[in-house]
């Protein structure tokens, strides 16, 4: 460390080889539906993957997973849960059913820290965190301290998510976290009716605005009413034939992406004599 | 004051007759949608109303309401800006543009209770509080501290939604404040084309969710793409002929309800010799 770096350094998480975080500007706009299914897709594409939910306010990467157990500590370290292939951690894991939680910032700190490295990930090329929605605490304090390679900004195209997109992209570059790209989600939908195309939140502005904001674009994903019926049910959209290409191309361009930025990265630690 | 009391006195905002929380579990269900056409629903039908956006994160109100200035103080009071006959204040107005706000918790509590007492809001039978989504530091802070008449939970009909909604009657709960209703958002689409329903995010489990927790169930609202649209270009659905009934329609329900829980609450200062 030379005295020019304010930031204590991002001690590397061991085993860990790739960090990804999907971030939004804005709730609601399908974040965690990209992280499980980015997640699991990377699995099915047969890499070693974990995914932390650090959504601590909403940690609904349980419901979407289809798996709810108390993880057990083995010595000093917390070993994840284990589901569609994927390594898993979340908040939901920890507190009981509907009670909201009502910690305050600097008690949630600890647990994502916790999470991050406190928990048995072992060996992964890739390590998925589920940020909390927004521009917060929680977040910030974990892309500050987190080795992330980069992150996914997820929007819909309406312009009110990509407003907030913007916030999420402008963090980032604040924080000097690459961002990967920017996912459009609900990008438009076909009536299961008359197969006619509907763009409900409007189309193609996440898009438009990742080349505004001089970012990659990493995919855009149907607003699907069975992508919703797969999270709800716990069976990841991405696992279904037919129906997941989408994803499983955003898990391809995802991991292209992190392995440029990874590389660009060098090695985070040198040891001198 | 009794011993028995631990919380400290929620001070009622001198003019202001009913203060409504709108709040969510989870983001990007409407919340915000909900609030501006409450807010612009209840000056339609004749009531003096002001609109806080207390989503310090992403404040959409600006957006929504199609107006963004910065306001003026006179003296030590803060002028809200006015639109639509509503009485306005958000962190869009101090902040600028795409900037992420990334106060930490205690610099935003103290915002937001500038907000609260610090703006001139004059005489207004509702203000409606559009909160953060989620149980967090802010929210919980601010519904601790404000007079609150009562919240309304707004959630789509997904189950995680429905999950995370669950947590905010559960908080609302905790902290012994009155919930008015629980409001579906985007329970089901109209195909433009064909003009059959689709339930994109299937439906009904708003009313279901409240029926379970005992709560009432105020309204259910299109996902109409129109109503993306008003919010994207500033003008509330609830002001066009033909579309905005049914947000009129929660507007009278909501009215209705707090004049219900206002009445049980009764005074709330009592001067004793």
């Amino acid at each position: 460390m030379t005295p020019n770096q304010a930031m204590p350094p991002k001690l590397p998480i061991p085993g860990v080889k790739f960090l990804i975080a999907v971030g939004s500007g804005k709730g609601g706009v399908g974040k965690t539906t990209v992280a499980v299914n980015l997640a699991v897709g990377l699995a099915a594409l047969g890499y070693k993957t974990g995914l932390m939910d650090a959504d601590v306010y909403g940690p609904n990467v349980p419901l979407m997973m289809g798996i709810n157990r108390t993880p057990v500590a083995h010595g000093e370290r917390i070993q994840p849960l284990e589901q569609y292939g994927v390594r898993l951690m979340s908040m939901g894991f920890l507190s009981p059913g509907d009670k909201p939680l009502v910690w305050r910032g600097p008690m949630l700190h600890s647990v994502v820290q916790q999470f991050l490295r406190g928990v048995d990930w072992g060996e992964l090329d890739y390590l998925i965190i589920d940020l909390p929605p927004g521009t917060g605490d929680v977040a910030l304090s974990l892309i500050q301290t987190a080795p992330i390679t980069g992150a996914i900004v997820v929007t819909t195209p309406s312009d009110v998510s990509l407003e907030d997109a913007r916030k999420a992209i402008h963090m980032f570059h604040q924080v000097k976290v690459p961002i990967l790209g920017v996912v459009e989600n609900m990008s438009w939908l076909s009536c299961p009716h008359c197969h006619e195309r509907i763009d409900v939140f409007s189309y193609g502005g996440g898009r438009r605005t990742a080349e505004e904001m001089g970012v990659h674009f990493l995919a855009e994903l149907p607003l699907d009413p069975e992508v919703r019926v797969g999270g709800d049910t716990g069976k990841p959209i991405v696992l279904r034939k037919g129906q997941g290409e989408p994803f499983l191309d955003l898990a391809r361009n995802a991991s292209a992406r992190a392995a440029e930025e990874g590389a660009r990265e060098g090695p985070k630690i040198e040891i001198s004599d």
